[in-house]
């Protein structure tokens, strides 16, 4: 176990104050320390692993949380609102609430990357997840300061299912009742590059065609297909 | 809260004490019951919440199963085991080994569907994962049992990681890497329905084509593109 430096071990205890938690709290602070470090910045211990186990963490806390709340929702629905709840951006904006940016150990190489800083910072969360639920091998470190977050994103998403994440929607719905992902057919039909609607997107399901639409990116002609995709199955499925 | 009457509940205390479990395990016996009934036996208390539920419980359970017992692997190998772990052919295995479906009321109409009797007992099996954990909403009536199991799995899967899922565990690998998910594209080939190499698929990443690779289905034809696309990203990832 690589145990961190004192200055940087104050730093972390102040980040589980932030969190809400005792500060007698039984962490494991060489695996905070490993949560809270980027690959630039060591190539061996770094959060990458302990963001795999901590997005299942984060899943399951989040089922817990949804099927609790929202008895009354389908699979589907369900699948759906975690899909926004677990998105880099949902786990970004959250990141933020506690500047977890301020608290990784980065290179200045991937420091310029400014177009990933929010992929970073969602998996940096999760990392942190990781961390405190294989401290105690349980949940107990996480559920307390996590769930009043949830519940509040989930709320807002329940709102407008859609609002957060359309692909990441209509994924869950189709994986939940179909087994199946849909297949985006994306056709370039303007050819400037500021045109609103330079792509045209398809979202196929089993040999249908279930929603398009146009955007000046792929990414937001995908998201506008999704949507209406999505909307489409909801109604086939009553 | 719905009680299961006294020959079902016996039956049910028969899986329990099968599982190896206490036959004083504090477990509720309403989601238990609930998490052996078929949608065609209960429209409105069946199995499909929980599997919600379940689904997070043993994504977690194997991310922690395999964080501990491979240290050594990275972030996408792990996903790879895992979405061979998770996938439904192995829990429709792991199923078999507790007679699942002996337990699961389901109505007639699904019977008749042989085609998905593989589907049904990994949801089934997902769902007991769920009724268990949120019996004690911890993992203590879950991992006496599952872990062995999982390290069984776990174990011939690493040998060859591709022997279960290749299209899963390519998506592991893209999803942890690239944040995508591989495109496939189908294109029939041969006429004739019994033909080997009836299909051709391609898996497209990025921009670029890994792999491709015929078969006499498309799922065939997609495995095989996926296969090779896995070791061509494996060699490319060092």
């Amino acid at each position: 176990m690589h145990l961190p430096d004192s200055r940087r071990q104050k730093q972390l205890q102040q980040l589980v104050v932030k969190l809400g938690l005792p500060d007698n709290a039984p962490i494991q602070w060489a695996l905070l320390d490993q949560a809270l470090t980027h690959a630039t910045f060591s190539q061996t211990r770094n959060y990458e692993q302990l963001e795999f186990v901590g997005d299942a963490v984060l899943r399951l806390v989040s089922a817990e949380c949804l099927y609790e709340t929202y008895p009354q929702l389908s699979e589907g629905e369900l699948s759906a609102i975690r899909a926004a709840l677990v998105s880099d951006r949902t786990l970004a904006k959250l990141a933020d609430r506690y500047d977890l940016s301020r608290y990784l150990l980065i290179g200045a190489s991937a420091l310029g990357d400014k177009a990933g800083a929010q992929t970073r910072s969602a998996a940096a969360f999760e990392a942190l997840l990781g961390s405190l639920y294989l401290s105690t091998h349980d949940l107990s470190l996480v559920r307390p300061w996590l769930n009043v977050h949830l519940q509040e994103f989930a709320d807002t998403i329940r709102r407008d299912p859609t609002l957060e994440n359309y692909k990441g929607a209509l994924q869950g719905l189709t994986q939940a009742h179909y087994q199946t992902l849909p297949d985006y057919r994306v056709t370039e039909i303007g050819h400037n590059h500021g045109d609103k609607e330079r792509f045209l997107a398809e979202v196929w399901l089993n040999g249908k065609c279930w929603g398009a639409g146009k955007g000046q990116s792929k990414k937001a002609a995908e998201q506008e297909a999704a949507r209406a995709a999505f909307h489409a199955l909801q109604i086939q499925r009553g």
